[in-house]
């Protein structure tokens, strides 16, 4: 019980994270801190919230997931924490967890108020060192999570967008775009069979029209597009060998529309 | 006392970060390695300096700060390790430790040269693996300082620029700028206060004008500056959930200008 | 017998990273895991190649070392692991490894087969979380290699290019630029040396021809072009207190060529 999980939009340019690591190791010299990603795209909680979604189940059981993409820094935005039945999730109450939610039940939430487990004074602009560092810590080391605060119900909610389906059509769009220019769309596999359920199909974005899902990014030529369904089980839409964010003029919000072949 | 800090100007595209953690971890197997920063602008000692003194100290104690920000290299500028209440530090002696050692006196002070603790052969252009990183290494294994050298008692020392004060005015200046794009100043809470005791003011930069401290980035409308002591106590110049490094065309050295109004 | 170097193309923009070591600290809680480097080019397989080859032998003995560089993930190629003398090599069989092996010789070679040891299920896309790092904690925890799959005696060879002695020329190119924009060429030391015989000689390179190799960068005045052997042995040509790509206009491939003078 002694990992914790670090996703900010810190960056690398500062020396915030390693900070952050400082006061976790003042806290739990033993505990392990993972670096899930500090390149969130600066205030973007959707980025943290679909990153979150498709990672923290890697983890080791009992890992503290610690969020800090806080736009709301020093608002009068709450700070929770979450206990599932496998992980604890610390953060601001911006809506980055509940995607995460969707996927692991929170058994209980507990809005962070003891300030005696912050570092003071406690600024209020970056409460991930002063406030979300030392809880994550805290919990690493097995403290129960009503030392933090009082239970609450209800949370603030993000909706990630859904594709929508319109006749012989799946709307969707690109969510996610990986460093190897690689648009993830927010079309999993299960939503993509259940349209297509067997029938032919064609995935059409921006100039490009694909016509099947490949397996991996090799059986198709140098510079052409393909579709498949990436480690994380979204439909991914690539071109072999080379960036397809840049080839395709592709950016977050782009329209990938599948259309089912009438019968 | 096994955690190690490092902060260096290697960024992240080669292997010098990986190598020197290689180095430390043959001789100390148990040492907990903290990435303080490795974006420092190549060569600039300042701003090495400016991080190591914000961050030293939210450390556990007995912590070895290692430091690899070196023009010098090479050279024959000294290379020393410092060994204070609560930490030890290891560096080229090209003053980027002397900011530190304000806020954290030095009780011993040693001219590294037993080689017999350095990684042989000694390379000339890359003493964070061959000599900095075993030293730290060994420190961080119980070794005394008097192991690696002759006591010495003058080391170069290095200022950070300091405002000045003008009849009403205190002139600061911009002296480093965070992946946001706040603008940190040389202005800290207790010059300010020790200047303004009460008055109003105005703060001046490029052409914008500010009359108040915020406490937090909320507390105005997008795209309006602001000012903040930020959460390491200097006063920070920010444009609500924009970059004020680009709004405002500033870049380190711009300057601040805080005006007391007269009585 | 706990370490783990990671080398791979994923950058630090995603989540790939962070998940490859969640899967490792979930079969190995006491794993140590060090990045090598994960900047290497996108699916450049020779600098991948050249960055291990320079960096493996600082590392702990039985470290494992993870590269991920696999442009052909998803196709047929074989995913294979290494024991040698001192270390383990896991890694899919496109080269990666082989001039490693020629400094460290292979005792022994599995292909990876065994999926029992894999995260299911397995994605074609990203063999770094579903197979090689649960391979690579696997060994780190004390497997013996032939749990993983059958022996076999080849595995693919990947050729560094070698500079060519043309009569009184030896004529090498930059392999790899470092963050410092300095140029890293193919000509060893022992190689230079071996040539030259201690004959007078020049360096040529664009533009500019250097006579003499200095000790370190501070041996010449500031913009000036100069020759190092770098920290690992290979000549590396500099510009003092400068950008040596960006002044000289290189790249990887660009001619360097030492003339010996006529005797």
């Amino acid at each position: 019980m002694n990992t914790i999980s670090l996703l900010t939009d810190f960056g690398d340019k500062d020396n915030f994270v390693g900070v952050m690591k400082a006061v976790i190791l003042n806290i739990n010299p033993q505990a392990k801190i993972i670096d899930l990603c500090h390149n969130v795209k600066p205030q973007d909680i959707m980025e943290a919230a679909f990153l979150l979604k498709s990672s923290f189940k890697y983890f080791p059981k009992a890992t503290v997931h610690l969020v800090v993409v806080d736009p709301g820094v020093g608002s009068r935005r709450r700070k929770i924490l979450v206990e599932t039945k496998n992980y604890y999730f610390v953060a601001p109450d911006n809506g980055v967890l509940s995607p995460s939610l969707e996927a692991e039940e929170a058994e209980g939430i507990v809005e962070i108020t003891k300030d005696e487990y912050f570092l003071r004074p406690v600024s209020d602009t970056f409460h991930g060192r002063d406030i979300f560092a030392p809880v994550a810590a805290w919990l690493s080391l097995g403290k129960g999570i009503d030392a933090f605060g009082k239970r609450i119900k209800v949370i603030k909610r993000l909706i990630l967008s859904k594709p929508k389906s319109l006749r012989n059509k799946l709307v969707g769009e690109v969510v996610y775009i990986d460093c190897f220019g690689n648009l993830v769309t927010n079309i999993t596999r299960s939503a993509f069979e259940g349209f297509i359920r067997g029938s032919g199909f064609k995935i059409c974005i921006q100039e490009e029209t694909i016509h099947k899902i490949s397996r991996s990014y090799q059986e198709v030529r140098k510079n052409k597009p393909l579709a498949v369904f990436d480690s994380f089980g979204n439909l991914e839409i690539s071109i072999a060998q080379a960036n397809a964010k840049e080839c395709l003029s592709a950016a977050k919000g782009t329209t990938v529309q599948i259309t089912k072949n009438r019968l």
